[in-house]
């Protein structure tokens, strides 16, 4: 079901500004048994990049209001949350745009535990992200570089994708995180990728339990060192990273961890 | 009047790959008294785009049968063609998509002589071009940097963007060009910006009157020393720039001449 500005819809106006320059943010979280766990982070991430890219947010209520009328299922599903600006005449100035537009709906989510318990295999993405502009951290409408990286995903169940220079930024739908030592390390996204609200609650309950997590730039190379891989997102937790290209990892206890702590905040595997 | 797919329609499924990762391409152009000049130059970038994206283009023919319906006002206007890969599930990986999906529109245009006679000023945008991923040069949908350029524009009729290490790219919706002792410079658009179908006709018939141009990296300061400066593109054809930061510029002899040219082919002041 989808609804649009809170009624059963299946279409949108054509000239929505999504659609003519995605002009607009999204958030994806997992649902179970009708509720949403992560909500109020995720709304929270719509808040801050409603902000940065001036589109009047909707309150959180008014969001609430839609998840309720989704009736979503009595078990696992995705549900995802798309605010444009709305109408508006041809041409990139937003001046003369209607109200913005929210679009919420749900699909179905394969419970697949097998992913979480034995990890994934990573490969490496020949797609690189454009680095260096105003829209890192956002996860905005603009994807057209994931939808390149997964259309070309081959032989592996996730792709890194690296920035110009060569540095380490995350997957195609993931964040990436490395351990070594007993501490963690994350990608700096300052030039490019989007900041997972997985990774922020990753980030944070690490903190909890007194692991250290660096964020900096990570060069290909360190990926080798790392004692343990892992990515994440909001819809399938923590995947520990089994294989990178080539080189087999045991799932580890650091990891594992982790993966306890998602689970306590609403993401089991 | 809009069309989709080749019908009258004010909306789009919601499901469509445009809207959710701007996973599609497009074209604005003009069009005088319902004919469209640079028609197949617009339907061989789309078509060399779709390739690129691995998007089933549509044949030219198909475009010029909506053309030919969206029923052209007798005067000037712009005309728009949106090709996304179509509707299908959540999720970046485009597998499971429907047939792509074509959207023709036309918008009133003013015919505007003073920017082309007396030029126009140009500013500085503060949005740097994200740069080096995979997208340069496409008129993609991901298009919010120029929106976010134009949302700031204030006080000139058009701003420079450049790329994050400083080089100047283009304008948020203009390509620009350099004349200097004769010859002429333009940005190349290896890193990012849009490959513009005027840009393209203003090299091709410099060539044809032993103009050269440069395609290459320039530097902010390197406008400074240009004669004549201009931008274009394919709904306003050429403006000279009459002003640069606080630069006063005159028009020049070769700017004239090249929108000489440009009329000559279908893009008259």
């Amino acid at each position: 079901m989808t609804l649009v500005d809170g009624s059963p819809a299946a279409t949108v106006p054509v000239d929505d500004r999504g659609l003519a320059y995605g002009d607009g943010l999204f958030e994806t979280m997992r649902a179970e048994a009708g509720a949403v766990p992560l909500l109020a982070r995720h709304l929270a991430r719509l808040r801050r990049g409603c902000a940065q890219l001036g589109i009047e947010a909707a309150a959180d209520e008014v969001w609430r209001s839609d998840l309720a009328r989704l009736a979503l299922p009595t078990g696992r599903c995705a549900v995802k949350l798309v605010i444009t600006r709305g109408s508006g005449p041809r041409g990139y100035r937003p001046l003369t745009v209607a109200a913005p537009r929210r679009i919420a709906s749900w699909s179905p989510l394969a419970v697949d535990r097998t992913r979480g318990e034995r990890g994934v295999v990573l490969g490496l993405s020949a797609v690189r992200l454009a680095s260096g502009g105003e829209l890192a951290g956002l996860k905005h409408l603009n994807r057209l570089e994931q939808v390149l990286a997964q259309r070309a995903l081959a032989d592996a169940d996730e792709h890194l994708m690296l920035d110009p220079a060569g540095a380490v930024i995350c997957g195609t739908m993931t964040n990436l995180f490395l351990a070594r030592d007993g501490a963690l390390v994350t990608p700096a996204l300052d030039g490019c990728g989007v900041r997972g609200v997985a990774r922020e609650l990753v980030i944070e309950r690490a903190a909890a339990l007194g692991i250290s997590c660096a964020e900096r730039r990570v060069e290909r190379p360190e990926l080798d060192g790392a004692d343990e891989l892992f990515v994440c997102n909001a819809l399938v937790g923590i995947w520990p990273v089994r294989e990178l290209a080539g080189r087999r990892l045991a799932p580890g206890a650091l990891t594992g961890a982790l993966q306890q702590e998602l689970a306590a905040h609403g993401l089991p595997p």
